[in-house]
């Protein structure tokens, strides 16, 4: 069992810098994120793209925010449960929540905050595809969660954007055969993606094959081949796994179950105080709240998070009066043991 | 006169991010501050130091934030009333406000946003100095606007901290003589501004008096020398200009008289919606204001000055819907016609 001070359900750029607020009031965090890395949106929607109204950063891309926000928030030792969905939260006793992933890990915490964005990202499936479910723990995967599980493998990939543009290029150093199916024989994506993959296919290090659709997949207990129609033929392609990059669509899920007020695919909060939701101890903050007013964007999310994790400080220290330190003035001590602080004024003699 | 779309009193972080809010908006809008550059606080108090919770900088110097504040905004070419103070506001009819400074400059603008922090700062002035009044339009400064001001002069500070130190080092070499006076021998700051003022006496660029006070100020129409009195003597300095910095203590000043409701020395503000005060049309945003868990942190200014922004936006265009765009997927589109925008995907037949 996992515990903490605050647990944080969602590890896009809200739930992340919600540490980094909890570590300055010298509460522990850790969150869970049903997709493999941090960052929600950001990483895995538009990781290579500017955003332009972060506060301070004229320019900054999606993926680099992540990473700074990452390296901010390192001191304070965020544990992650990463590719597992919470699917449920119970109020344990007056001071403890229980939340459990949909793999069974169960994680007890003084202040539950939901970051959840617009929900868990779900994979755009293939459709007419018969035994797909079967197949789903044996060979087809939406998501690459680990790269290197497919060293020295045939893969087939399957998408005409982004996603599937750059998975076909990093994975055709990684397995043996990497085969990309499009239905259609234009592709939508960043430039140099296009140009690459174009060049992978010239070299022979990639398989185009386009347009076309998988119909079949086949193997006894796991996949071992699929069918692929073109235009003219039908094709049998031996792999040990089918990706289908098809999108994804965030599904608010079992968070609608929690006995939350909704509205409007989000959950209604207390934006005159402190985020916090119906159930007390359950806060929500950044894109998956709503409020008079609300607005989806990033920078919101960080204010929320700031005002969360003082609402927690003083539940959990009732009756201490707490006194806003600035960090250029105190710095910032790590649960680590670093400590990070403006340089000291000297008092110096002068002659 | 000057008019605009939402005139803000105050350049401080928040200020100047509400520019940036107000552009995405297509509103325009013009700053007044009291000090004689951009950036509240952060520029006047600690430009050097470094800050550790802005999200997505694990540090960053205050004066570089500034820096990059003013150029995430300049593409929305706002407007600046510097080294000026707002001393009125009032309503000229339902749709402007006219907000006039202590220098006579008329703004006019169709919402009013109060950024202005903790207040004007107001100078620490020395002690039982005679006629100090009079010299302050002939020869005392108690800021340094325009170090060029001072370019071949003879110049006295006074005081013992960075501020002293740091223009004692930076109008050395643009003042013809610069002497430094401190009642005591010992000075408090950045180290290496110490050991500058240090070197720079020791090369004969700078004269240090220590522990002295100015007693005197004399000249006929403007001031020609200061008396001097060390320990064992009084010693009379022919100078052009007296610069005591002994620091600055913020005063809210008239926004207090503009009829908005005051609570802690700070303007009170409907934070469960977009930050306006009691007078519709007027907003406080960042350290001004104050409302039920506020903090005054920068992060939250940030927050407060879209919100406030969006406000300002529906009642300029009642009725009028507004959908949220990204940066990311639209753009930005200065007024000065620059275009910022993600590289745009492609669609590219490959074979
Ligand atoms: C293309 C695009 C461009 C954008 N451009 C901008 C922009 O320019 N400026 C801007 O401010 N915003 C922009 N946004 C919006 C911005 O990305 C969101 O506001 C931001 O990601 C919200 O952050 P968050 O941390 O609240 O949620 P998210 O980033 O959505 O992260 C939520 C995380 O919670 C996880 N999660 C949800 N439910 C569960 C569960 N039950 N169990 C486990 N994990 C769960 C999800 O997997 C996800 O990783 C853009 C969005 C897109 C898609
Ligand atoms: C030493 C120090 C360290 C700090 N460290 C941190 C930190 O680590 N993190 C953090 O988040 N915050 C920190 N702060 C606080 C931070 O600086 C403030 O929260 C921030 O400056 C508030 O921004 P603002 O734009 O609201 O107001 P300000 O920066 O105070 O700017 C307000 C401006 O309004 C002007 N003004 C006021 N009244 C008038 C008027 N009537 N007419 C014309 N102009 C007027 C003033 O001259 C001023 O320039 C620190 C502050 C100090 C002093």
């Amino acid at each position: 069992m996992i515990t903490t001070d605050i647990l944080i359900i969602g590890a896009g750029p809200t739930g992340l810098f919600a540490v980094f607020e909890a570590g300055l009031l010298k509460l522990k965090c850790h969150l869970i994120d049903a997709l493999p890395q941090p960052g929600g949106q950001l990483a895995e929607l538009y990781p290579k793209k500017p955003i332009f109204d972060i506060p301070g950063f004229p320019s900054i891309n999606a993926g680099e925010l992540v990473d700074n926000l990452m390296e901010q928030i390192k001191q304070f030792q965020p544990g992650f449960t990463l590719a597992e969905t919470a699917v449920s939260l119970t109020k344990v006793d007056e001071d403890w929540f229980e939340v459990v992933t949909n793999k069974g890990t169960v994680h007890r915490a003084r202040a539950v905050a939901i970051a959840g964005g617009l929900g868990t990202f779900e994979p755009r499936k293939p459709e007419h595809l018969e035994n797909l479910e079967f197949y789903e723990e044996n060979g087809v995967e939406y998501f690459v969660k680990d790269p290197e599980a497919f060293r020295g493998k045939k893969i087939v990939i399957a998408g005409g954007g982004d996603s599937a543009l750059d998975w076909s290029i990093f994975l055709s150093n990684v397995a043996s055969e990497v085969t990309l199916i499009h239905r259609r024989n234009e592709f939508r994506g960043a430039l140099d993606s296009v140009e690459k993959v174009q060049a992978l296919k010239d070299e022979g290090k990639l398989k185009l094959i386009t347009p076309a659709e998988v119909t079949k997949l086949s193997g006894e207990k796991k996949l071992e081949s699929i069918s692929v129609q073109t235009e003219d033929a039908t094709i049998e392609i031996p792999c040990d796994a089918f990706i289908p990059l098809f999108g994804l669509t965030p599904k608010l899920g079992d968070i609608a179950n929690w006995g939350l007020e909704i509205e409007k695919n989000a959950i209604k909060v207390n934006n005159a105080l402190d985020y916090q939701t119906n159930i007390e101890g359950v806060y929500a903050i950044g894109d998956v709240n709503t409020y008079p007013g609300k607005l989806k964007l990033i920078l919101c999310g960080f204010h929320e998070a700031t005002l969360m994790c003082q609402s927690v400080y003083n539940r959990m220290n009732p009756g201490k009066k707490y006194v806003l330190k600035y960090t250029t003035v105190s710095g910032v001590d790590g649960f680590d043991g670093s400590r990070k602080q403006a340089e000291k004024a000297v008092v110096k003699k002068m002659d």
